[in-house]
């Protein structure tokens, strides 16, 4: 039941679930739903899908979750950037729009589902870290200028289509002269309005004598009241003569039961995208969970999330869905209104679906430019102009990292942006990998420490050379260590004992070893013998597994003293002690 | 000059150019010439191309490589694992053969020239980390197995044609029943005597009275000796007319100046084979040139050896020739013979040109089942069973690279296979350095010391967390940082205070510096308050240009023993003593 429960823990807070708890989580539900309906709309068109779509995105997918996620407050449904990257990638195969596309939609969110699923079973949550934080940052902020950018359309009431702000901006700036008077008036005053919504409403709520925390969740419904205003102006003011565009209908239904679509070559080519927007959203995702988690020091478990976010993105491909993710404003509203467990997401999931089946006839006459309104008040602040001025005070070479993960996000594209970032991200790792700390060692005078010897002053014999090495041998820093130890034997000519000094290594790789074992003949042949010291316990025993240690030219010594001590004794004219005795004698193997 | 010399090595080792250098050189060219000329021959045939071909490969490529490379005795030029990559990408733009194919390898030359010249100008030699030992030695097993199998089409006198075994193989078997006898033993006999030549002609030669190191040198001309034994056994038995193949009319030729095709979409097909082949070549001939140049106490600089291989290759490009690098035999022979300098190269493409131009209408009857066998017994050599079996007993992780590498290439080809290979050990690597060591840890009693909590018996306070991190802080472990610490909070539910000991951490990034500012609140949420202590020198100025110390909701402590101290003393109710005079006490800012 236990083991059970790390899988399905909906077993686990299930059991516990009190009225008290129910009472919490039914309000939270209330409030979330109000706040989602126009957000979930509005998300679907930005990802080119009719908007009833993200109102069924936000109903099975939620309760899939439920069952299978680990984070307590978590809300998972349609986001921006998601729905941006859904937009790039069903755009690639269909027009949006087309029936194609709301089948390539579907696909997206079943393969999405299907990789986070098996990276889940795989325990591959790992390879999610190479998304560095800067790299993410610098893509979320570029996206929401994209996304912005892309919105303004609906403001001015004008077309416009691109991937990228180059091709955006152009074909923006050459409608600007169709603008649509009224609509661009609903989108000025949908923007200042939820604006205000956001930092105006509350002292006034407060003001009338509300309570504060009350204040704050009804300010959270400005959108729905942006929404109510903005559809009765066009009815009673009959704006859809003034050309000003509208949702127009919305079938009453339920989510549909659907089947996403078997085709090798579409798979093929939504393979690559579904798999930058899963990571995208898992890290997003994540991320948020753990900060609410440990609000009420509860923990998530990213493998298990996994699977939860891969549960609901199968769930939205078989409910007429697109992918999802859980989303920072929806699940901070849910926690804030008092969620306690999932199960508030289920009901809020039971809210959206009686919305899409009663209340879409309502929706008719809502503005397009209300809805881009929304969008574009929402992704402002996903826009963080403070992290790359921190990060370029912290480090020039994440901040490279993120410079080009923006640039290429708005000049070239949200796919080409992450892949750019990423890739730059390792090669600078890989980069820093190659060149591990590493110093010439002397004695300090009177003691056994051991230290730099270009920044103490310290004992050294011109026949014994001490390379201390600080950080463990792996294939990427072996070839490193090779030329390392090279330079150091050119350096010192007379040197005839060259010393490791790994106490703080490790680990040892297979082409770690090889290389030691190459440095070792090398310095043979040259007449110097290789000595290590201060090996740690598991890396010694795994030595002993290999032909090193026999082939060795020196000793290991137990420590950086005795073998300074005992080499500078010219005792090592003779054969070397057994080495191993001397290691045993240290009680470790 | 001297600035000058080090891109320009020639300038460097020219100046002290002595005649006894000279008498060096000269004698050890020679006996390359000699031991090169059947060499060039069948390793272009390998590739696909016609024998000359290998012959100029050997002639303006070393000649270029002498001017920029900076290794002395280096033997560049066409070499086998490189023929059997050339073939494999060559044949994937055209038929082995056609005028087309022979392009298509001088594009390859020029394009893997370009990338190694720019690789050296960009100081990108560490890129070649990615390819671990287990890697590259399961690649040339691999490649060496892939190979033998291909000649045995010469040795038998069949046509096989494939990429990998299965086809390989599968053709191979369905020709043999048109085996031409004369052909299998002319095969059979030479592969016979060119393993004598290597192992049991020496101590014949000793025997008569030779030194043992001219010795050596004449059986290294063994396979000429082959060549021209087999040459004429078929001109005296008139096996032509048995239907025995022979390499046929070579062109009497100098190396000719070509322009290779600057074909848009040819260079996109070859991009990518290209760099594969550049990569490996490079890490093949630098570990030969850093073993060769450690026999004599000098170094080799990998990035100026960029430049060098870069500028053979072009040269390649220009004159006939198809891709080269640093090959083992040739060097080692080099090395062997007395060779000195870089001129010794010279001297050998001279005797090369001088063949191409006078030789080459003697070599119009050797037999192709001859160049097959010189093929075979030279990449017998390259197939190393032992060192699987070494990796396996050192690590499963490297075993697995390996493994998977020899597989995909056996399988399903050599670029497959690089790549598979790759990509294994980086998600390894990934892998191991998403979990770093880490240990909660308490005070030795009666001393300054912490240990471990789970190895030794130490002093904690319940109020009081501290954990040891082993490792430096980057974005590929700051999520599992997270997660450990909040997992430990979660498991010490009256820890009021956390202590993060960094006496190991070498830098933090910028993304794991998100993570301590993430975990910092979380704490602070959570009711438990941040310290640090031991962090280094470095690490400490790198976090003062950030605003986490000042957001800190601990301090950060000198020692390990003073946190501790402090903490458990009580003091910590009130305000946090300033964590920065604390820290510059220590005299380190």
């Amino acid at each position: 039941m236990k083991h059970l429960a790390r899988y399905v823990p909906i077993l686990d807070w299930g059991r516990g679930y009190s009225r008290e708890t129910l009472t919490n989580d039914l309000v939270a539900a209330a409030i979330v739903t109000v706040m989602l309906i126009p957000q979930n709309l509005a998300y679907a068109m930005l990802a080119g899908l009719p908007p009833q779509v993200g109102l069924y995105a936000s109903t099975i997918p939620i309760i899939a979750y439920a069952l299978f996620g680990t984070s307590r407050t978590l809300a998972v449904g349609p986001v921006a950037v998601i729905s941006l990257m859904t937009l790039t990638a069903a755009s690639s195969v269909a027009a949006p729009g087309s029936a194609e596309y709301i089948a390539a939609a579907l696909v997206l969110a079943l393969l999405s589902g299907l990789i986070l699923l098996l990276m889940g079973i795989l325990k591959l949550g790992f390879l999610a870290n190479l998304l560095s934080h800067p790299v993410v940052s610098g893509f979320i902020t570029a996206s929401g200028i994209i996304i912005a950018t892309s919105q303004l359309k609906g403001i001015f009431g004008i077309p416009a289509a691109g991937e990228a702000i180059p091709e955006l901006a152009s074909t923006l700036f050459a409608n600007l002269r169709h603008t649509n008077l009224p609509t661009l008036l609903i989108g000025i005053v949908s923007i200042a309005f939820l604006f205000w919504t956001r930092k105006g409403l509350k002292p006034v709520l407060t003001a009338t004598g509300l309570q504060p925390r009350a204040a704050d969740l009804i300010a959270k419904a400005g959108p729905i009241a942006v929404v109510a205003a903005a559809t009765l102006a066009v009815v009673l003011l009959d704006l859809e003569e003034r050309g000003v565009k509208v949702v127009g209908d919305i079938p009453q239904s339920l989510p549909p039961f659907t089947s996403p679509a078997f085709d090798a070559d579409l798979w093929r080519q939504l393979a690559i995208p579904a798999l930058i927007l899963s990571i995208i959203g898992f890290v997003e995702s994540v991320s948020v969970a753990q900060t609410l988690a440990a609000k009420r020091r509860q923990r998530i478990d990213p493998d298990q999330e996994l699977i939860g976010l891969g549960a609901a993105n199968i769930a939205a491909s078989l409910s007429g869905g697109y992918p999802v993710t859980g989303g920072f404003a929806r699940s901070v509203v849910n926690f804030d209104a008092g969620a306690r467990t999932p199960a508030a997401g289920a009901f809020t999931a039971v809210g959206i679906a009686v919305a899409a089946l009663f209340l879409t006839p309502l929706l008719r006459s809502l503005p397009i430019a209300t809805l881009s309104a929304t969008i574009i008040v929402a992704v402002l602040s996903l826009i963080d102009l403070r992290t790359p001025r921190m990060i370029w005070r912290y480090s020039r070479a994440d901040f490279a990292a993120m410079a080009v993960t923006i640039a290429t996000t708005l000049l070239v594209g949200v796919e080409p942006g992450v892949i750019a970032g990423v890739a730059l991200s390792l090669a600078l790792y890989l980069w820093r990998a190659a060149r591990p700390h590493a110093a010439i060692v002397g004695r300090v005078p009177e003691t056994g420490h051991f230290r730099n010897v270009k920044r103490h002053k310290v004992i050294t014999d011109p026949n014994i050379l001490t390379i201390r090495i600080d950080e463990s041998l792996t294939y990427l820093n072996a070839r490193w260590l090779e030329e390392f130890v090279s330079e150091a034997v050119a350096e010192h000519p007379r040197a005839r004992h060259l010393v490791l000094m790994c106490s703080a290594v490790n680990s040892i790789d297979a082409s770690a070893l090889e290389s030691l074992e190459a440095i070792n003949h090398r310095l043979l042949d040259a007449g110097v013998r290789l000595h290590l010291s201060e090996v740690k316990g598991p890396v010694m025993d795994r030595l002993e597994r290999s032909s090193f240690l026999s082939d060795l030219g020196g000793q290991v010594f137990l420590s950086q003293d005795q073998a300074f001590g005992y080499l500078t004794s010219g005792t090592d004219e003779g054969e070397p002690a057994q080495s191993n005795d001397l290691w045993m004698a240290r009680g470790l193997i």
